[in-house]
This record gives structure tokens, C-alpha cells and sequence, in this order.
């Protein structure tokens, strides 16, 4: 007690003790955009005393986009009710698209950010953060000769790892043209999803490589992906793959060892792994981008010796939503796989060329992998 | 020759083959925002023909700030030449406040986003990607008791580690309010400037955590800061160092553990350092909410007892800015500290309230601690 007032007669104390918090200038009450309803049905909102036209961009979304203002300068837009998902969005604000500025949640990567809008279920989902043991994700740098210098990749180790002497098998897990190494985490929720699987006995425990699929100068598919693409191949053989074999603890035959990607890291994927059959036993192609001659050009011994590459491939599995620009090639390929015999699962289903779709594959294909 | 003949007169390889790379839907030419010139002039551009106003929000910058438009409605700004740096800023578009459309590089946090544009140097900065050893950063999940259900948690471990026994000194690193725990990485690059000053040996090896420090439904320092900082320093004295003493081997000792936060983390690095000196014999202060009393209020027996703090602490480092907004309440605590006879380091330095001020500090601190 004697303490307490001998402090509190201080003055200098008493300043730290009797004020209010620190402020920052005085700022107009926040803007809750977007808020998602009981019913899930959404509302958008944005600030705007001085905008002339507000919009949602949405493609998931076939009903009315236009935002009304109110006397306040205040725009809104409520839609749905939406059935329980991640997506993506963007305003358009006179013109021109951007993120919603008043939702923190933004979507980043080597292109234009979106913002992201949760709409939580009632029983959680496959990507939800659950109570479950928790893998790790390590970020992680490596040497690479074949493209010069210094690379980040993002690892994911299942829960328990790295504990014991075993060896687990490893998903080279690839992101499309928009995103970076951290996309298949951030967005596409990845250690979230195996966890979940993991915890319920419906995926193996393994390693996912989530390597960094662009080469500075290269990431456009009008100019660079050629030689972008092979020199991602000759990344992930000559430097990622020895430098995860030696940094972690993975098993190094083709039946422990998978490839999967997305949009461009589909026909990447496609490249590496069917290209490589003494190296990747397991191949899973997502909305791929396999009309890419760098893609498929080096398929032609794959495509031309269907028996070997039957007795090599342990799996080869194909999505495609029949709203995706890629679908046209998609089922070309698959009617090329078909035509030659080459065993393969091929999977249409809804949804277009988005996070949604990619997610329900990776959760999809995980327990198909390494049986 | 003849397999390469026979697969291309396949109409379906062909297709896949000879096709031009798959497009998007026609889109309007990128613009190319921010762009650095040599001369470390920067431009900004922003496409908004509907637009009637654009500026940019910078308080870095006190130029020109109104962008020109031309007769095609792209918008530019030209200003500098600036300082090698990473800097954040916003748009103001017809009133509103967002990001640079154009720029991919944004900062997320629980605010709302901002623009990130890096002006390199000649020589490369210590917060820059080097081609030495690197350490990884993890991002784990563990099981809060003092808060309730799972909480993320950023973890730096430096080159080399796991491989050996050497247990090592630790660093808790608290972010601020308007981050979350990828704020020290993402933004922050303390990973980097770790990995910088360890191959320089000017930094001791150690592990660095970077825990969330926020509590749902807490996060307004009008509000909920007071019954935050009592669960945050709960959660890390209860729940976060059990788990990271479990998970990594680091040394268990005061004199081998430090915490040092900004601004809002700078409150809860005082209250929980400061007010548990049997745990921590090192104190890092960047910008700090010195003026919660959530902050000093458990702080009474350290102002009370001046030989006995001096005793057990290694270092008090505290740093702000000229122009930051709390240096009013941080030089009231270094004058409290000093009419009572407590050893610290006080830098008074040039800058803000801001990131640059905060990656400076953190270079300067690292190579003082577990001396």
C-alpha cells in the first residue's frame, strides 16, 4: 500500500498511469466492409462521399453489383445468401479496381492484390483452423545454380516432425502465375488441409515443397514462359529437390515422391513429373495451363511409351471446373491421355479458375497419394 | 525423329503443341507502378480515366502529392530523389484511401493495407536478401490456455539450427497494433537482418519469436488494450514459453532471454519484461505505448527497487523517434527511469512512428544482446 502511493504521488508516473490511451489524430468511426450476415448474405460497404459509382467484382457472384450510396457518402451492396467459402473480390471505384480498403484481409502475390471474404459454415471446413496437432511450415532459402542466386521456398512438416528417424514421403506443390511460394499456404489454406486430413487418418503424413515458380523477367506467358518453365525444371531437379533431400528427412524413390501445381504450376507440374517418371510416382495436375509447349513438349517419350509410363505413374490425376478458360486443353489432354491409353482420373466438376475449386482438389487428392 | 514425326501429326498434340500460350480475356496494357528510376527519382501511376482526383498519402514525403493526369486518364506522380528504403504509402482516389492498384507488393496486417515501395541501394542494406547462410522461420501453431484455442506463432531459427546440441539464447519480438505475427518478417525482415548480422558476426546466433498480439474483440486501444496485455503477457508466461522450451532448445536462463516489441508490443515488452526480471534480463523498446497503464502499471516493483532492477537487468534499450507521436510518453519514461536511478540506453533518433525506424532499431539492438 505504502508502495503504491509513494509511486502514484509521482508525478512523472501518475502521467503514465492517469492517461488515456495513446491516440492516433482523430479518425472517422471504422467501416465494418464486408460483414457477413447470420444468414450468411453479405454486405459491402465503402466510404465515398466524393466517388461517383461504386461496383463489386466478383465472378462467383451473378447477381446485382452496383453499390448505393447514402446521404453520408456511405455505399453499401448486400448480397447473397453465399454458400460457405473463401473467394475473392474487388471494387471497382470510379473506374478503376482495387482491394476493398476497409477489409484487412487481402489476398497478395506477383500481381494485383484482391481482398478476401470468409464465409465461416457451421460445421468447419477442411481449411478451417481446427484443434488439432499442428504441423509446421518453414521459410526457407536455397542456392540455385540453375537460375543464379538466392530462392525462398516455404516447407510444410506434418505434426510430430522433426521426431524420430522416420522418413516421409514429399508433394513438390506448385502455385500459378498470380501467386508466389507463399500462395499454396496463405491462400490455399495447404497446412491447414493436411493437418485436418492428417488428424483424421485420411491423409499420410508427408512433406509439401512450396517452391517460388517465377523467374525474375520471365513471368509473362505471352514472352517468358518458355525458358521460364524449363529453367524451373532444372531448379526443382538440380537445386530444390538435393537441397530438401539434405535438409530434411524424406524418402528419395518416385513412389514417395509427388508433384502437384495449378494453372501455370499445372503445366509445370506436368512438365516435371511426366517428363521424370523415374523421379515422381505420383502427378496431380489443377486447372492446368497444359497447352503451354513447355508444358508438353517434353511429354512426347511419356505420351509415345504408354506401357512404361503405366507401369512408372502410380497416379495421374486431372480437375478441371467446366467454367475455367483452360477446360478447351484440359480435355484435349485428357482425350490425348485416352487415346493412348495412359491411365489417368479426370475429374470435372464445377467452379472456374479460382482458390475454391484448387482447395477442394488439394484435399481431394492428398488421400489419394502414396498408398 | 520418327517418334517426334509420328506424336506430331496427332491433331490432339498438335493442338497442344503449336498453340499460342493460354490468354486471359484481352486486358488493358500493365502499368508499371511505382517505378524507381537510377536516379532514385520514383514515379507513380495510377489507369483512372473516371477519376477526378488522386493523390498520394505519404508522410515521408512532404512534395508535391497531387498526381497529373494526361489525355488518356493515366495519373502520375514524380517525386524524390528519396532515400534507399522501404517505404509504405497509399493512394487517395477520389477521396478514398486505398492501395496503389498497380503495385503487387502490399502490406497486410489486422489494418487496413498499405503500398510497399523499395528504393534500393548500392551497397546492399542490412535488412536486404544476401547470399549467406540462412536461417528458416516457422510458422507454428500452439495451444493457448490463457486466451483460449490456437494461436499462430512466428519462430527464426538461425543457420544451422537444428544440427548439433547448443541450446541458445531466445528473443521474444512483439509487433504492433496494426500488425499480426508476420509483421516482424514480412515487413519487418528480421529474419534477414538476423541472417545479415550473424554471417558479419555482429549478432549472436539465437532464436527469435515472433508470437499474435492481438486478443479477438480486444484490439482498440480505446477499449480493450488494458485486458489484452493482461492476457498476452499471460499467454506467454503460461502457455507460449512451455511450448517454444518444448519445441526448440534454447537456453532457460534470464540472462538468455530478451523481449523487445514496438509501439503497442513495446507496452507489452515494458509490462512483461520489466515486470518479470526473474525471466528476462534484456528489454528492447521501439516506439513504445509507454503510456498504457496495461504497460506500467505491473511495473511498480521495478521503479521501486532501482538495485534490484539494475541488478537483474542486462540492458533497457529504448528508442524513439523525434517525430513519432508517442515521444512525449516515451522521454516521461526515461525520466521516470532516471530520477530513480535505473540503467538504460535512451536513443533519441530522427523518424516516426514507422517501419524504417523500427528495421533500424532492431539492426542496432541485436548486436548488444547475450553479451
Amino acid at each position: 500500500m505504502k508502495l503504491i502511493l509513494c509511486l502514484a504521488s509521482s508525478p512523472l508516473l501518475w502521467a503514465l498511469i492517469a492517461q488515456e490511451a495513446p491516440r492516433r489524430p482523430a479518425a472517422e468511426p471504422p467501416i465494418l466492409s464486408p460483414e457477413v450476415h447470420p444468414d450468411r448474405r453479405v454486405t459491402f460497404r465503402l466510404r465515398g462521399p466524393q466517388v461517383r459509382e461504386v461496383r463489386l467484382n466478383a465472378n462467383w457472384w451473378a447477381g446485382e453489383k452496383n453499390f448505393a450510396r447514402n446521404e453520408e457518402g456511405l455505399w453499401s451492396l448486400t448480397i447473397g445468401p453465399l454458400e460457405p467459402e473463401i473467394y475473392n473480390y474487388t471494387y471497382s471505384i470510379d473506374g478503376v479496381t482495387t482491394i476493398d480498403p476497409h477489409n484487412p484481409a487481402v489476398k497478395t502475390g506477383v500481381r494485383a492484390a484482391s481482398s478476401i471474404l470468409e464465409v465461416p459454415s457451421d460445421s468447419p471446413a477442411v481449411y478451417d483452423l481446427r484443434d488439432v496437432p499442428h504441423g509446421s511450415v518453414h521459410i526457407r532459402y536455397y542456392r540455385s545454380r540453375a537460375i543464379g542466386g538466392v530462392r525462398r521456398v516455404h516447407v510444410y512438416t506434418p505434426p510430430g516432425y522433426p521426431a524420430g528417424n522416420k522418413r516421409y514421403p514429399v508433394l513438390y506443390l506448385l502455385h500459378g502465375a498470380g501467386d508466389d511460394d507463399s500462395g499454396w499456404m496463405l491462400i490455399g489454406r495447404a497446412n491447414l488441409i493436411l493437418d485436418n486430413l492428417i488428424a483424421e487418418g485420411r491423409a499420410p503424413e508427408m512433406l509439401v515443397i512450396m517452391p517460388f515458380g517465377h523467374v525474375a523477367g520471365l513471368a509473362d506467358p505471352r514472352t517468358g514462359w518458355e525458358e521460364q518453365n524449363r529453367l524451373i525444371e532444372r531448379d526443382l531437379l538440380e537445386d530444390l529437390i538435393p537441397f530438401v533431400e539434405s535438409a530434411y528427412r524424406v524418402r528419395r524413390e518416385a513412389a514417395s515422391r509427388a508433384i502437384a501445381g495449378l494453372s501455370m504450376g499445372g503445366g509445370q507440374a506436368a512438365r516435371i513429373g511426366l517428363g521424370n517418371l523415374d523421379l515422381f510416382g505420383w502427378v496431380g495436375l489443377f486447372s492446368a495451363a497444359v497447352r503451354q509447349p513447355s508444358a508438353t513438349q517434353p511429354l512426347q517419350r511419356f505420351l509415345a511409351e504408354p506401357e512404361r509410363s503405366n507401369r512408372a505413374l502410380r497416379l495421374l490425376w486431372i480437375g478441371c471446373g467446366k467454367d475455367d478458360f483452360l477446360i478447351k486443353p484440359n480435355e484435349e489432354f485428357v482425350a490425348l491421355l485416352a487415346s493412348r491409353g495412359i491411365r489417368h482420373t479426370w475429374r470435372l466438376t464445377d467452379g472456374d479458375h479460382s482458390w475454391p475449386v484448387w482447395r477442394r482438389y488439394l484435399a481431394e487428392l492428398l488421400p489419394l497419394l502414396f498408398r
